[in-house]
């Protein structure tokens, strides 16, 4: 049955009926006000099964949608996905959507020019080194974790494990004393350099030697963690990945500019906002995060249902994995152990970025078919890495 | 072979002969004496197997039986089970028992007003949420357990592991000093938040923050433990679930009245009577419950085979699911921890109850799948909690 | 190929050929001497395959052999094993065995009068329990555990997990304080009650409410260990499992006529000569053990390749399950544990001995089948618990 | 196609084309200069697959090859493995190798005399005893394994796993007394006997008893263990597994002189250079290698993708299992671990190291078929240990 609202009326849908949407096609960018609009709202009211096709009606593919937009609970789309499924304002629109292939020519995609993309397995494939037969520890890189405080010591746990199950050589992690003993038995393979300070860090080891660093997951807020923080962005000349607290550390100080080029920071949208300020729309947050990734010379990664990573030279990927089952505590501190672990082996910033946030979210969907996503926890993810390196071989 | 015991003298059966008592119907809750009750008691003594049909001869279906009751191996009874099939004190009578539809039309039986009911799998499916694509941890709320003495911090452990494998979506332990290293070690997903004292809970923390609070497992009985209780309870402003000593501390005590709306309490048996003082029969427990819960404006949870769980409006539902493997040490404390991680979801205190108790049930019933009975252990509990929950998807 | 040796010289035996030895019948109880002895000890240097049938030529049935005696690879007997079979000193002779049955009447087996049994999985089937759907942890009894000591933790994480696995409602630990936090990691379902001595112990426990005690394992022979067994011995109304230095230090002092009646002794061969006094044989020992069973009015369970479980009635059961994977560290401990576990819930000492003795074996013999003999651990038992029990019922 | 490249110009090949080297035969010894050596590197690089046949043209089968050598993706040979392939040097120049029987006589190969050999899972398997059903912990040795330091007690975790993995019979840790509780915890089976010391080793504890020791994993370089080391090898005389740090202590000492005959080194090649100097290429360093095992009286373990073992006898065995998911942290602990296991159960030191070496290996095998080479940490070695041996039997 197809219905068509075209008058001053609209039909009265029965219940179930399944309500297509295919009003207005995409890419318009022009508000839908007044009578369109009242249609609309009205249309999204229907109880039973809404689809819209391409776009739902009413929504920008590019841009923040300033109207009235159709709330779909399926969205079919074409090709390639649009800019504006990836934001979360757009969700409630959008609901879940998928993609068609219509038969566009892949070269004619590969050569529109779009600073975004959006990453599937097929791209972190080939980034994936093989090892070489005669490789010895030594060639995956020592790496560096700073982490935990009196309270928080599970952050450390769970970024030492995935850092190590992400193939890097050796591992160090500098903590309080109040987590030696539960870091040395609960990551026997990892190396534990205990801080003076019995609770909270409170001075940068040497960085000699390592090829990474992983700093922030736990680390609190003490003036004392930062002043460590100063020493330690001004010792290294390595790549860093910079999480959770490091990063409130970061917004609340001047320090931001002591950041080693080619260093990953990884906040979640509040961290993202204390370091760069509010944004009015997704969108405008997304145009900071490429401004920002070019004045810092740094790979941004915005987490997220669809993670965006930014890098210096104003590309932004979408990830395509992970699920919301990895909406859970400790889930970063895994993603930041992965990433250092990628820098440790050598991995380009940018790639390491790419992969690990993809490899994350790989783990996590592996992880969601065994346990759903409500049991999901974040040392499941590391249990999962394995598998997940194995799925992208 | 059909023997009718209508004369004076019984009949002698073959010892293997499978005796079917058929003699008296339903509901008649009349109890039965004199010669019929010697009739009844001296078949009751037959050794092989007995099987009841409907109801054992001499059971009241919805009251205390006063009178003598044949004691069946298996009853089969028709459509919807009885109230006395779901009484401890019943137990011997009933046997096993199994409910077989004989066709009555199920919207009569929803129809029927009763403030009594069954749940299964089919009842709970419906209040189980999808999780958004967009959702992040802050949307499944931060639980806090305040848990664990010196000697009894496993319970700790336990209750902290279920509520984050509940779907949690952050959770920080208040436990004594004593339980620090221990629960950083061995649940690094959630956050420490010691107490001052190191064998005991003596200062409620700040409860600013959390959507829900589990308060009790294993925490003792101090004096100064009462004073903390107090004080929490004074300042929350969210549902909480009061189990084990919590439950002991506010029945040698004035607090009850203190007791948030919407709480979860989930008493044993004895820590009922404590709290409540002690009734004669199961089916006057079960009208204390009743009235109990109204009272108090709390959801009620009294553990057992069939745990029954009573609203503040006075529906009892009892719960379907579970085996007595889970009657071992730390059974609760995991209920507490699932009851907990559901609030702090905003699941409302009925759903999480009848939900939170069924997954409990279910969870053990999946491990004894694997383990039998015997050898099932309260973590298994929360091992099996991922596979719980997709079975009810 | 038949070979008779029935001469003055031996006939030369190809080097592959598989030696079938029938000379001698079973049961003569004759040493055997000069020109027969030399002949078996030509053959027993035999290089192939040597089998005995029925015994091999020599060896007595039920005592100890003072003759030459064949050594087979392997032995087929009929029927019922030999007494001579479970025997230490007879496995160099025996090699391994094997049962055929040739028909005899079971219920002549079954009337023939021994005090020898063989314990095989239709022996304990009948002894499990199957758990009453009503049943709380107060029906599965309160179990305590004395063990631990500086040094020696692990004994008391191993027993208190198998103490747990099989089956009882809830457990008490006693270790000595440097034992605290360890257990309270590791065995999350225990409640520690932690001695006031940091390194061993010193002070028995209040032990009412306990259903039954388990202790030794791993807890040292320090004078003040020493004095607290005796405290323990002397308010104990509970069944005990004694074990390990607990033995040791009964060996070494006058307390050996405080053990509870109904008590399980647990000794290896070593520690049941310290205890009891040296053996010259097997046999002896086993005469030995059937005395002291009696004399102490406990039950004795001489710890082997088939452990024998001696009643305070005489009876002597050797144990049908088992493995030589599990001759390793922990493994007694474990054993303890079961027994005590099965005692408190309220088996007959004599019931929990054979029955447990059989789940530990039966444990290994599943642990075995995936780990094989050399990397199977003590921790390995107690994992294959629940499916032990499983494979019972 | 075939192309022959025999004149002043190379033809030019099509970028996808697969190139076969089969210019130069083998064991010609004799370095590729000039016009040659030009050729063998323009076709080096070649963009497509590079397969080399029995020898990558310039290689030299058994000693350093001097002049130009072909860079092939895959050698494919014949019959037996070149020396040359073993060596890390030509790992660039062989790729990845295969060996194809080509119907030499198998006594004609066994017969060749030569220092050489290749372990496979059919050398190693008539080494691997049974376990006599009678056998008790008595007859697997009590190892003693003394490791760890304030923040290396993992690699004392993990060397006591393996050792209690490989089938010893009871097993004794000393580590420095901020190792006690993390052992405690995390290896139950193994008693802890601690140093006086907080974080370093500083006294040799008494070695009687012990059937082997296992000295070195994660000691640290203190001068106090130095003279701890010092006083151990001048006590010793059970056969030692010397590792890591205490090859260090040994290489910066005069103690090479004490320890044991029969006893195992594992140095990796850093290791190795700082014990008996520098060499100027591998086969340099395996003539070494040879000449140091026999001046000691020692097996002597060169670990590295071919692990090479050599003996007193001047043996010099390379192993045939293992992946480079191995080059990851503590792998060398798990070996430590295994071989002092061996030697404790009385395995010829020989013996042990070819057999310890190739179980560790297929241990790593089995694990990266679950896991891949990133994901593989040295724990899962331990994991999969018992697999490994039931996979040899």
């Amino acid at each position: 049955m197809t219905v068509v609202a075209d008058g001053d009326s609209l039909p009265t849908l029965p219940e179930k009926a399944i309500l297509v949407d295919a009003l207005f096609g995409s890419g318009l960018n022009r508000p839908v006000e007044g009578y369109w609009a009242a249609c609309i709202e009205a249309l999204s009211r229907h109880p039973g099964v809404k689809v819209s096709v391409d776009l739902p009606s009413g929504l920008f593919a590019d841009t923040h949608s300033s109207g009235t937009v159709f709330r779909a609970d399926f969205t079919c789309s074409f090709e390639l996905p649009k800019l504006a499924f990836f934001m979360p304002e757009n969700g409630p629109f959008t609901g879940e959507w998928e993609i068609v292939p219509i038969g566009l020519s892949p070269s004619f995609i590969d050569q529109a020019e779009t600073p975004y993309g959006y990453t599937r397995k097929e791209d972190v494939q080939p980034l994936l080194r093989r090892r070489n037969r005669f490789a010895h520890k030594g060639h995956f890189g020592h790496a560096l974790l700073v982490c935990g405080s009196y309270g928080m010591i599970g952050a450390a746990i769970l970024s030492s494990r995935a850092c190590l199950r992400s193939g890097v050589g050796l591992l160090t992690v500098h903590t309080p004393r109040c987590g030696y003993s539960i870091l040395q038995s609960t990551v026997p393979e990892a190396m534990a350099n205990p801080d003076r300070h019995e609770l909270h860090w409170t001075e940068s080891p040497s960085l000699q030697g390592y090829a990474a660093i992983g700093v922030g997951c736990g680390i609190g807020k003490q003036p004392a963690t930062l002043e460590a923080l100063r020493d330690l962005l001004k010792q290294a000349r390595q790549p860093l990945v910079l999480d959770a607290d490091a990063l409130n550390l970061l917004a609340a100080s001047d320090l931001l500019s002591l950041i080693p080029k080619g260093s990953i920071l990884t906040p979640h949208p509040k961290e993202f906002e204390r370091l760069f300020g509010p944004s009015s729309n997704d969108f405008e947050r997304l145009a900071l995060l490429r401004e920002k990734a070019k004045a810092l010379g740094c790979v941004l990664v915005l987490k997220g249902a669809f993670t965006a990573v930014g890098s210096p030279e104003g590309a932004i990927w979408f990830n395509g994995s992970g699920n919301p089952g990895m909406a859970t505590a400790g889930s970063g501190d895994v993603l930041t152990g992965i990433l250092t672990g990628l820098l440790a082996q050598g991995y380009a910033p940018w790639d390491a970025a790419r992969l690990g946030v993809f490899l994350h979210g790989l783990a996590g969907d592996l992880a969601a078919e065994r346990l759903g996503h409500d049991a999901l926890l974040a040392g499941d993810l590391v249990d999962c890495l394995g598998h997940a390196f194995q799925y992208l071989k």
